[in-house]
């Protein structure tokens, strides 16, 4: 893993233990798709960490200067990840944030991931989101929910799990949002109590003439008559099994991946790009 | 700030920005008072250390082994706070663990806090703490909620915030479990949604006759004949304010305090230790 550490000026810095993004998670990521080199939906995931530095009180970032760290970092790279974390930076012992504190940018590349073929098989995760609006929706560093959910199985025939919080509404998959079809809308479910507001979540939302939030039970998901889950590396990603429910390749679905494809070459898919 | 990495056999490790402690706050920590170069109630945070470990799914660390690097690290330490971490260690992008992960266990060293003279001011937090039974108890390194809650005040004249759940529960305050006086009992909250089981908290418990666990509300807070706070580093802190309650300094209390010191003399009351 290639990475580099930089100060909000996009100076190059460095990680020290101390480090508050470690102590605490008190801090902020950002993964992006790299395609030929550059950094796929910048804006919109910049953005998205700017809401969330708002939300933790984090100064913003000089995005020009960390914007050409992000593209040389990845200079070389026709297809990859890169990840940003943005940490609060170094402190003492305690969560009050001392006066002094200088914040972090971290930076690395990834290899991008196999794409998924055909579709997603996927099943109901036991662990469930705990429901607090004061972190919902941003990209924060406390994760343990996820890592439990993804703990919930090892097989590789499965991909991906789907999370309802503590209410019992459905909210996301681990590392992808949900969108079912029901009635000629595509819905996805309402995230200001917990998840993650993700980037092709919000071109979805966009694009799609019939989309919309709504607050989504296991019984909607299971009578939809399509579903699929989405993020910002794998673009839209159809499901075709959760736990025992079996969904056909669903037209709806293909078109808004021809479309995403056509706002988007990077999201080209996997049959078309090759791979 | 001292620090040092190990290995779970207590063998000298280093960190990697690859490591999921920093990633997702996957791991654990234990926050120690050191006096006389010693770690006092050792063995209450490496139990809860194991039990936390448990629930994340992590193997148990060398304990001997562990222990002997934190005294060495502390040896010439007077009084003194010893952090313990314990991170899942290094994996790749993505919230499945790895089969080949590592983990990691970071030793650091940090001043005593100044005693607290007297007692505790203190005040409501606004921000809430989210119900997850999955997380409850133990002492992971997701806490941007304590920092949130943290960041409400600045002025030094308060010392701690006193939290609730996202139900209106009382639970805590940001760094201290909480104990309210009725009727001749100490009650303190139940903490098997969310919270952190604190090991002088535990003490307390066991060792006073007239202690148990409730759920409560802020009135009973307010309408409580006492209120203390308690961790591991300051002991027992009378509370003195909570916004515009004002407590007088109450009997049991001191008794507890005392009794506290007998049974570890690390917990002395400041005026004795001269501090």
């Amino acid at each position: 893993m290639q990475s580099i550490v930089l100060n909000l000026d996009g100076d190059v810095s460095e990680f020290d233990l101390r480090d508050r993004g470690l102590a605490y998670g008190d801090g902020l990521f950002e993964t992006i798709l790299i395609h030929q080199a550059q950094p796929i939906w910048w804006d919109a995931h910049w953005q998205r960490l700017l809401i969330g530095a708002q939300r933790l009180h984090l100064p913003a970032p000089n995005q020009i200067k960390i914007r050409k760290a992000c593209e040389a970092l990845m200079a070389n790279q026709d297809r990859a990840v890169l990840k940003i974390m943005y940490t609060r930076g170094s402190g003492g012992r305690g969560y009050a944030v001392p006066e002094e504190v200088v914040p972090r940018i971290l930076l690395s590349a990834h290899p991008a991931p196999k794409p998924i073929p055909n579709g997603i098989h996927a099943r109901w995760c036991t662990t469930r989101l705990a429901i607090q609006p004061a972190l919902a929706g941003i990209k924060h560093l406390n994760r343990l929910e996820q890592v439990l959910a993804r703990s919930e199985w090892n097989s590789s025939d499965i991909h991906e799990g789907v999370m309802c919080d503590t209410d019992g509404r459905v909210i996301c998959a681990t590392s992808a949002n949900i969108f079912i079809r029901r009635q000629g809308q595509w819905l996805t479910p309402t995230l200001d109590r917990c998840g993650i507001t993700g980037v092709t979540r919000a071109w979805v939302l966009e694009n799609s003439p019939h989309s919309l939030e709504a607050h989504l039970s296991c019984e909607d998901v299971m009578h939809a008559e399509a579903v699929f889950l989405c993020n910002a590396v794998h673009g839209i990603m159809p499901v075709l099994a959760l736990d025992e429910r079996i969904w056909a390749a669903h037209p709806d679905i293909l078109a808004l991946q021809y479309a995403l494809a056509q706002a988007q070459p990077a999201f080209v898919l996997g049959e078309i790009r090759g791979t």
